[in-house]
């Protein structure tokens, strides 16, 4: 399957496993390359010495390609760069940030800079940047999240319109229907988180696993907009930031209700009542944990036959 | 082109231009129904007369099906629906409340009827109250909307999988691409509200399609979700209710400064400053009146393209 971004990654197959904090390390990336995909390590909750044994360990299990997400607000992003770097990375997506600091030192080593996106304005000015492509995001995607709540169904064809580099499309996609609607709106890829929560090889902890299977439509939503907008899965923690916002309470008191170490607690550790649990809303789309190469295989055959059962004009 | 819903609306293109209040008279249902589409009557914002008087002369004006919106919630619902069944209305789309009631009575008439849903939960409702589609309408659209902010990307493949009647999409679609990202996700046709606001025929004040046409993203947000969640465009009023909001008001005072008549006095009269201007976030994708015809010609077109565009595996 060819598209621009199967040639710009060297990928079989136009999809791309979002990093996803604690969620995301090696086995989980080494499991997507391998099936044609694009494995992500998502190393925006890994220290700078744990990225570099994670690509290491990464590039013993796969000669293919691979990328490293880069949330730009990352404390020592400095070090990840450079480690990037020093890897020879064949791509990284950065996110969270502006993505003009970084991206031309990046692809003046050789790799390739995709720069996820929430609104028109953001893509823009990614492009303007020097990235190669751009992941339009839509207000379903699970962790964080744009504040103009565009979804994907309109975000997508906005961001193609806008911008002359590939676009891929992310939120809400956990299928071949789903892809199929993406490449329509005019992505040249898809970007796929939560599917890949629920895979055998994701380093989420089982009990965020069943949870994540067992979501139902209207068990996530999106919260905290006074601090960074996320989308969370219904637990006891999200239930007493609902609380706290129906007393009024202020953007500090919101701050400290979150704390820190909430996200790592709920998806990693598995603590399902105090923890953060970052989750799209297409969660309620599946339910059961899969192999990453059978969700890939999934994916493709459904994309084949809703190509083929499309309403011909 | 043939799907089940052109079957079951006796129509040659699966398009279905939305019931909306004070914008949908019998000039733009006319236009789209004569176009090969669905034509449809908004009923919410008319006395029972003044519908009557709409169907009469929209049956004058074209031979081919339409169908009627009916809000389930409307006062003098009783007096609608007696007025369809007298003018044997071809279909009758309801929205805004339990199907149960008039479904049966509406059928025994030989009514087609669709219902508007939000959630999977009401779709297999719908059905089991015997409607022959259901319409999902996505948290993108325009007027009001559903609690659980199920995008149209994630609430059309749901609900084609827990129902066996068609479904409609609804909620960003106003163009060829978005028409055929929602038949990939299982539609049997595209229900099309904000595109139409700004056609020639609409009867949607001038002032009013100008804004819906220089509206930008991020223009739109759903609020007043204490009342009924609506989506609406960012104007003096809408401020006014946000400025609420960040004081802390009850929802006794937003009901107060909701109060009445805001909708037509917007949309209809054209106040932009006062008025509640109701629209999707899709508004932000075109920027120019056009006939009906021409703005499902050119869906059909870019329909056509997008399917032949469409990376194969």
């Amino acid at each position: 399957m060819k598209t621009a971004i199967t040639d710009l990654c060297g990928i079989d197959y136009p999809i791309i496993q979002a990093g996803m904090i604690w969620c995301s390390g090696w086995q989980l990336a080494a499991a997507v390359s391998e099936a044609g995909g694009l494995g992500t390590l998502g190393a925006g909750s890994m220290h700078p010495k744990v990225l570099d044994q994670h690509i290491t360990q990464l590039k013993a299990s796969t000669s293919k390609p691979f990328a490293v997400n880069l949330p730009l607000l990352y404390p020592d992003i400095d070090a990840h760069v450079a480690t990037c770097i020093k890897h020879q990375v064949p791509v990284v997506i950065t996110s969270a940030g502006s993505p003009k600091k970084y991206s031309q030192q990046l692809k003046d080593h050789g790799i390739v800079v995709m720069h996820v996106v929430s609104s028109t304005a953001f893509a823009t000015k990614a492009e303007a940047a020097g990235v190669d492509a751009v992941i339009a995001e839509g207000f379903e995607a699970g962790g964080h999240n744009g504040r103009d709540e565009t979804t994907t169904m309109v975000l997508v064809p906005a961001v193609v319109d806008a911008v002359s580099i590939p676009v891929v499309a992310a939120g809400g996609i956990a299928d071949g229907r789903s892809m199929a609607a993406s490449m329509a709106l005019g992505a040249q890829g898809v970007q796929v988180g939560s599917r890949f929560v629920a895979s055998e090889e994701s380093s989420a902890h089982e009990a965020f696993k069943t949870a994540v299977c067992e979501a139902s439509e209207g068990d996530t939503q999106l919260t905290l907009k006074e601090l960074t907008p996320v989308r969370l899965l219904n637990n006891p923690f999200y239930q007493s930031v609902n609380h706290a916002y129906g007393e009024g309470a202020s953007k500090e008191a919101l701050q400290e209700l979150l704390g820190r170490g909430r996200a790592k607690k709920g998806m990693f550790e598995g603590d399902m009542t105090e923890g953060e649990l970052e989750i799209g809303q297409v969660s309620s789309l599946f339910n059961e944990v899969l192999p990453a190469r059978q969700i890939i295989d999934q994916m493709l055959t459904t994309y084949r036959e809703t190509l083929n059962q499309l309403p011909k004009p």
